[in-house]
């Protein structure tokens, strides 16, 4: 039986010291703030140092009654944020263990806490020389590695695949045990950094998306910087070419020319780049179709661009950029080729030429590709999250991107993010089943493609709108269940999802989820971590 | 309580059929025959047809309380064979489950019965047209693809990383329930086949090396046919030059150059294709430093030999060759490239120089090097289990290698195989451990290291011995015994193990085995699945 906060609160404080728990309205709201439409409210905060506090709280939860929600930076935007899943919950913030605690440079990989964030280890591999690159998603550099591994996300580098490069987890779970995954079990074992299976069954896939324990650190693999590196751009004029180029670059994928996750982006997602509805002259929220063809006309963009990096040495990237080349040629679609020289190069001519239209436009798509290009070799940046401020009212932040932050800026954001086998006819009919809602519901068609493996497109969509107006934060959620539901019903799988869509995963399911709640009670029998996390509700066994 | 086994047997018969339950003593035999120096005897034979016979003898098992012990093919030789870990139980053949469900040729996969073997589905795909290559082990085409691949096997291609290339299991659990990962839970989901981690957690990895349940169906991911491919094998002239090797090796892993799995050999893994000890006249069993360097001289080897193949178009297959050649050419390693024209141009040739020496040397390099060639592209040999025959009294069968079974052969064959980190110094500190192990006790070593993947050597090395033998076969298990405390305790674990270690594995480890116990506890609650099966023996919880 849980017992009065109060109490619990006595008890965490006497684990983690009086300055680590934090139960007053500021911190709650800042903890709560989120770009859902809304979100359940933390009960407290505690922010834990280092694993032995971990084990601690979750002793004191268990015996409190009162379950911890983990998180590492708490900035899964779109996602729900550092939010519970569920009311009732004391968030378990481990944003303060934050220690790179080994990089290997011989065998490319580092050691970390949860609390790591993209630009700290980016930082860290700088100093060290930059021998080794990470891999970075789109969330800037103040978001966490391990959070977002965690969660399954996926970044652009050949490492973008990101379950498939981590080595070891330590764990902690509902009862308070410390595993460590892998062959890290073995404390003499010398390959537990770079043999991730172990030996006889592995566990690592129960720690991903759900709440079978609380991961206090893990191994990541890092990429050797390669000898060439080439960003390649390509912009498709029409609506139409998207299935071509699908299959171009399934093709692409699977013969291995195409080692990084390729992202295809539709013209909103460039447009937004920096502006936001109102300022683009929306009317009634959304752009109409005129609108949108002008502003492509002004961008000089197609209707679909996709970039991605090669790497390896210049005779490797020149012979797959020939082998791309030859690929896009018979579909008349324009390749760029961007790499540091071209870059320099383009820094030191193209202000001369920002007089002229065709200058102008030149320059914006610079700053637009030097982005790409930093972020396929492992710099993160906050430009990316410009899509988040789409329908803020007050648009971006003065101070933009030197800081951002989705959630305490109050944008509104909602991402469906399904999976599909990577052929243009699946992507096709994805388009012809959420288009037409959006448009519905009045919101704008945000969607990028990425080939997250060899076979399969992960499209990710926004919904962005004002949180300020309850009549579109009603009409946000209505879009999204009406999208969810159909995307469930029509076999689009998400590959992840927010917090507002955990209980409703079994839908259609057969036999799995009544099978993970069994091992969840093996490792959690009291329902310490994050109760709801991917946990679905399941109808009551039948008698 | 278990019944009696004749009460069991009608019950397994009622669901199977009197033609699929055998528990003669010439079929025991025959499932009884393993390569180790002894194993358990299973109490009978079960040849389901399909799953929902599989879900009928396990109901018939916890009915009963005899487990059963599933296997697919029963050759995992050097492993345990078909055989239980334990006495007490039935064996359950999957053997006649052998349909390919379905080739996808667009997406690249096949999704097939756990008996399906090698050689089928290479033979299919070839009838297919040969547009999509599998990934193919050297045990041979009679060997199962699932269950080398439930035993965490790995190959030669760029998919020879075998678990990778997995998607979507169908399994039956201890209770007799259907599960169906990654994606596969859902009926309408359209990329069960192509994205394997599924929503929420991912359960796969505790379905192999594990007694969680009886895998039904997989999916496995196929490669397509390359436009260009090319064998590339270097010789080692020195012993000492094997730490360079694998140093090089990971520079060329970790930057994406070789995809595939290379396999480094030493002289005997070569010496000993098609030969056997006595034959080429080893005193006391195992050859003396000067006979092992004057085989290599008459056979024209190094110390050590690797190969591996390179995929992709012409132009990269080319850009890869020069990356190599920079890379061996400061060692002075001879590398030779071996495409098909230099094959059929050397088929040609070769016969006409055969009456000289270099040219019988040369026609001997070149059978042995078409078999890594075919292999390195899918195409299953038996050529490769010449060497379980080494101290086979009667040598290798007349119609090797049209036929071979090194278990009914009454071959002498066990193996050990650690994992390290991928440096020259990690695989000098493994040979300088094992090798005089092998010595002292009569044996000769053989060693082949793997790069399993980017950071990560596995060394499989082979006690050969005269089965016939019971003093030999006494040295072989306490030269096993040995080698395999001396590599725990030194942290070279194992990847995979025979069923004599299987109790074994939770020396040193901390943590991990009890969660596992617990966990599997939750699947099948009465051990109705391969107990023992990767499940070792724990301290009793202290009180």
């Amino acid at each position: 039986m849980a017992v009065d906060l109060s109490v619990a609160l006595k008890r965490w404080t006497a684990v983690v010291g009086q300055d680590r728990v934090f139960a007053d309205e500021a911190t709650l709201d800042r903890y709560a703030a989120s770009t859902l439409p809304r979100a359940p409210r933390p009960l407290a905060v505690l922010r834990p140092r280092n694993r032995e506090e971990v084990v601690g709280c979750v002793a004191a939860a268990r015996r409190s009654g009162i379950p911890l929600y983990p998180i590492s930076r708490g900035k899964n935007w779109g996602y729900g944020d550092a939010c519970p899943v569920r009311e009732g919950q004391v968030v378990l913030d481990l944003s303060g263990m934050d220690r790179i605690l080994e990089v290997d440079q011989t065998l490319a990989y580092a050691v970390i806490e949860p609390g790591v964030t993209q630009g700290q280890l980016a930082e860290r591999l700088e100093a060290l020389g930059g021998a080794l690159w990470l891999d970075s998603t789109g969330a800037g550099p103040d978001t966490s590695i391990a959070g977002n591994i965690l969660d399954r996300g996926f970044g652009h580098t050949p490492y973008g695949n990101r379950p498939q490069f981590v080595c070891g987890l330590e764990v902690v779970t509902g009862t308070g045990e410390v595993l460590r995954t892998g062959l890290g079990h073995y404390p003499a074992a010398r390959a537990a950094a770079t043999f991730p299976y172990g030996i006889g069954p592995s566990l690592d896939g129960l720690f991903l998306q759900s709440n079978f324990g609380i991961v206090t650190r893990l191994c990541v693999w890092l990429m050797p910087r390669p000898e060439a590196y080439a960003l390649f751009v390509c912009s498709l004029p029409r609506d139409e070419d998207l299935p071509r180029a699908v299959d171009t670059l399934r093709g692409l994928k699977l013969d291995g020319t195409l080692r990084s996750v390729v992202h295809v982006g539709n013209d909103l997602r460039l447009i937004s780049s920096g502006r936001t509805a109102a300022s683009l002259g929306a009317e009634g929220g959304a752009l109409s179709t005129a609108q949108r063809e002008a502003l492509r006309r002004a961008a000089g963009i197609g209707a679909w661009t996709f970039a991605g990096g090669l790497y390896g040495d210049p005779g490797q990237v020149g012979a797959a950029l020939r082998r791309l080349r030859r690929s896009f040629r018979p579909h008349g679609w324009q390749m760029n080729v961007v790499t540091s020289r071209r870059l320099d190069l383009a820094d030191r001519v193209l202000p001369l030429a920002g007089r002229f239209r065709f200058g102008r436009q030149a320059l914006g798509k610079l700053r637009a590709v030097r982005g790409l290009f930093n972020l396929n070799r492992g710099m993160p940046s906050r430009q990316f999250l410009a899509g988040a401020y789409w329908k803020r009212r007050q648009g971006l932040p003065e101070d933009f991107p030197a800081r951002a932050d989705p959630a305490l800026d109050n944008c509104g954001m909602l991402w469906l993010s399904p999976v599909m086998p990577m052929t243009g006819e699946q992507a096709r009919e994805l388009l012809a089943l959420v288009e037409p809602l959006f448009a519905e519901h009045g919101f704008d068609f945000f969607v990028t493609f990425s080939t997250v493996n060899e076979r399969t497109l992960a499209a990710v969509m926004t919904i962005a709108f004002d949180k300020e107006n309850e009549d579109e934060r009603r009409r946000a959620e209505a879009c999204y269940e009406s999208c969810f539901g159909a995307l469930m019903r029509a076999g689009f799988i998400p590959y992840r999802v927010g917090i507002q869509s955990m209980a409703d995963l079994a839908g259609g399911s057969q036999g799995y989820w009544p099978l993970v709640a069994k091992l969840r009670t093996a490792l959690d029998p009291d329902g310490v971590v994050a109760p709801g996390r991917y946990q679905p509700d399941l109808p009551a066994p039948e008698a």
